[in-house]
């Protein structure tokens, strides 16, 4: 098997350590250190820092089985479960110590990285859309009502959701999980 | 009026810097700059960036009007509507572009801190327990089912509130508090 290109080392490590210790809480000589590369190799394949989480999110985007979310062959609210039970499971896995990637750049750049913002804009309508996509889905089925804004309920699931990936870096355990799961499938999704 | 003290200028400008710039995102020099006191005074005051973080994170919950909570001249579901209102006006005035400070403390220090973590853990359940305990008595009062479960619901509430502050980061529009009423107050709570 071929070594693992410069670059892909630092996307690889990147990911985990941008992911564990937040953007401003790590240097790109964290990030080489952990990839075992020189820091000055850090430039030839990134301009910045920003520029490698921008690849570390796209990364992490292709990571979170959004998949589970178009698998025709599953009830669409089974559909939804999946994704949200696979989510916490990296989570937890973890130790609750990460959270969600897209809200901890979220939290901490969007306001000073305007590409960081549009990229999480983007990631954030993609994710909502295709929450929104199983809703109108599950209402065509007659498994929730016809009455839901399959739009709005969609982004209302992700921002929750978000909410809840945080809490659990407080709490330290599943709860605000389990609660998630009571309150939007038992009485929301209805 | 006499000065405020130096204590006084570092909390209030370490409120206004942590809060726009995040705990990494500033250094100890750039909060002692917004308070125009000199740098060696900080560590007369606070042992380090952390100890005034955590002062600052309690100066935050003192603005938040969370007695706007416990106003029983108010109909409870109305005091949920003006809390959360208050939250989100002070966003807007923001220009979207700090958040929630529990949230993005969360996001940011929680499994970094463990000081900033127990703190944040007490302020999110008084918090939760006090949006649960308004919920139980719209319950008293017949004005939502009486099937839910008031701490649960109290504790969803928040971390769904949390996903919202750090979403409005992103949209900058308030699009995410008016989905976020829309289907708790609409759906939810009733």
């Amino acid at each position: 098997m071929p070594r693992p290109s410069v670059r892909e080392q630092l996307v690889s490590s990147g990911l985990e350590t941008l992911h564990a210790q937040g953007f401003n809480g790590c240097s790109i000589q964290n990030i080489t250190d952990a990839a075992g590369v020189p820091k000055e190799s850090f430039f030839n394949h990134f301009r910045s820092k920003e520029a490698l989480a921008l690849e570390v999110l796209g990364r992490y985007g292709e990571g979170s089985r959004i998949d589970i979310l178009f698998d025709k062959s599953n009830p669409p609210i089974e559909r939804l479960r999946q994704h949200f039970n696979f989510l916490a499971d990296a989570y937890e896995k973890w130790g609750f110590e990460r959270g969600c990637l897209l809200g901890n750049f979220g939290s901490e750049m969007a306001t000073s990285h305007p590409d960081m913002r549009e990229a999480l804009r983007q990631m954030f309508e993609f994710w909502s859309d295709a929450v929104s996509s199983v809703l109108r889905e599950a209402q065509a089925a007659g498994d929730i009502s016809p009455h839901h804004d399959p739009d709005q309920l969609g982004r209302f699931l992700v921002n929750a959701w978000e909410g809840v990936a945080m809490r659990l870096k407080v709490v330290r355990n599943r709860t605000p999980v389990i609660e998630f799961f009571n309150i939007c499938f038992r009485l929301l999704l209805k």
